[in-house]
């Protein structure tokens, strides 16, 4: 039976230090929801940030490498999807999240929210960037919320998964 | 010898009148100055718009189709790339060209832009979305150009065509 | 800590009912070691079998699915990876797994093990194919081996693992 | 109006000379006929002969490259495409081909005849490698042809070409 899984995507080596500090919180209340962690694997900011929060609650995190290997793979992903494919593979992180939070911004992780969009899947911005707010709510405001805080971002995913039309809808 | 390529990328169905009549201008441009237009090849909005435009002038045209088969492919591409990857192929897109038109907006197009600046392309913004300006020139000051009109689009190609490390890093 | 994963790539709807059984035990004797099962993911064929039985032993298990919605996905798959990109994901198949086993054979197999091979991944056949056998073998008589039975699949896995020069390799 | 595009694949570094030189000869003759030719892009064997035979006789030559850059792309390329994919690029290779030409044998080359007759298209294996005769027949007899001349490749072409039943399968 598959399980939740929901994706945390943000900057590697640019993310700020609240950046960090948010997706270690966000990768432990996965955790503790029984939910997958998936981001993009690598050993670095938000990715290694949120892969640790996750695995320090006991969860189960998955890691979807640009990489053909593991070189630079975090330590804190259990398991390592090793795609080869550069950026393409940030299509490949949205299609596999049932809802998506972006924590800090970068043109990497800006094409991860915009390929979510484009896949009608929910996003959840999790930062302080005024400009990056305003241009993905006016791509899709009904895809898109903004929160401040971890725990509010759980809250939406919980009212997410709990309505049955949005989940058949992530599931198809 | 390689040919220079020029990516021209923009919505779909969703291309309003004047994405349309910018990139048929556009499309024809290139192809005045001998280059080849990259499309995402289907035949709809941006993408059909300029590869008419550049084969009305003589042109050459590749269209990168997310598809596997040519069933919805603009008939004005001279060689349809099949990817069957869906919206990852819009990666391929940015890294084969040498710079990124994008006309108008919306999801794709802003995973287009977003996955360009990730290499570190040069990306043209021909459209009146002032919250798409902002967002992308805060994300990379140095890599993005806002302009109104087509031929002044071509004029920051020629440019940056002729500047040889810059050339020399587009070809790397 | 990443988690070992073995690879079982084999026919959908085309798997006889002997690839059928050695799938399913397979994947038995894989959650048996505590490894994660990979395979590509469809509720059909040798993906099918080796996930259920990999589940009827508690292991974990993953599908690296060529589509981009969960419709064609066994619910023996705990950790649906949904790719969006048809045959070019078995890439990734055979990227993310330490060792591949190949149980039966059919086109979309065979370019799993030819690309599993281009990557210098061990491949263990479990099939009666003799010209699949002969073919392989001598495209990379270092790398292929050929069993009858599952568990002396399982024997070669063990035994390349224990090896360090060929983990830290596959590690890499 | 696209164009006919055909496929020529083979073993890079590990080429014959045998291989080099049937890839220069099946290109002059695609270009002769006015087609597109298209190979994995590299300035290494079967690639970068194919692509020389088909430039020496006037042809237009498009390289599909596993880098996300130019370094390594043969000059004989018009246009590369590069994909940044690493060898899940073959799958690219195979559905933008009308028909594949084998030239020679490996792994990649393997796959790239494999992910062909996944997507069922015409495949021809120009080689001397009987085991990969014997295997590739098995897997798909009605779609897999084998020749010793390069001449011989053009005229199962020619013939697939214009038998329309084919050509439409072929452009589906």
């Amino acid at each position: 039976m598959p399980k939740v899984v929901i994706g945390v995507m943000g900057p590697g080596s640019e993310a700020t230090a609240l950046d960090l500090q948010n997706a270690y919180t966000v990768g432990q209340l996965i955790a503790t929801e029984g939910w997958v962690l998936l981001t993009g694997g690598r050993n670095a900011g938000v990715m290694q940030a949120a892969s640790q929060g996750a695995k320090q609650a006991g969860g189960l995190t998955i890691g979807i490498l640009p990489s053909a290997d593991r070189a630079a793979m975090s330590e804190a992903v259990d398991i390592p999807v090793l795609t080869g494919m550069g950026s393409a593979r940030n299509n490949i992180n949205v299609l596999s999240s049932q809802v998506v939070i972006a924590c800090g911004m970068g043109a990497g992780t800006a094409s991860e929210i915009a390929l979510a969009l484009k896949a009608q899947k929910k996003v959840i911005l999790l930062n302080k960037n005024a400009s990056s707010q305003t241009f993905f709510k006016g791509l899709a405001p009904e895809l898109v919320s903004v929160v401040e805080q971890p725990i509010a971002a759980l809250e939406i995913i919980k009212a997410f998964l709990s309505d049955k039309d949005h989940v058949n809808r992530a599931l198809e």
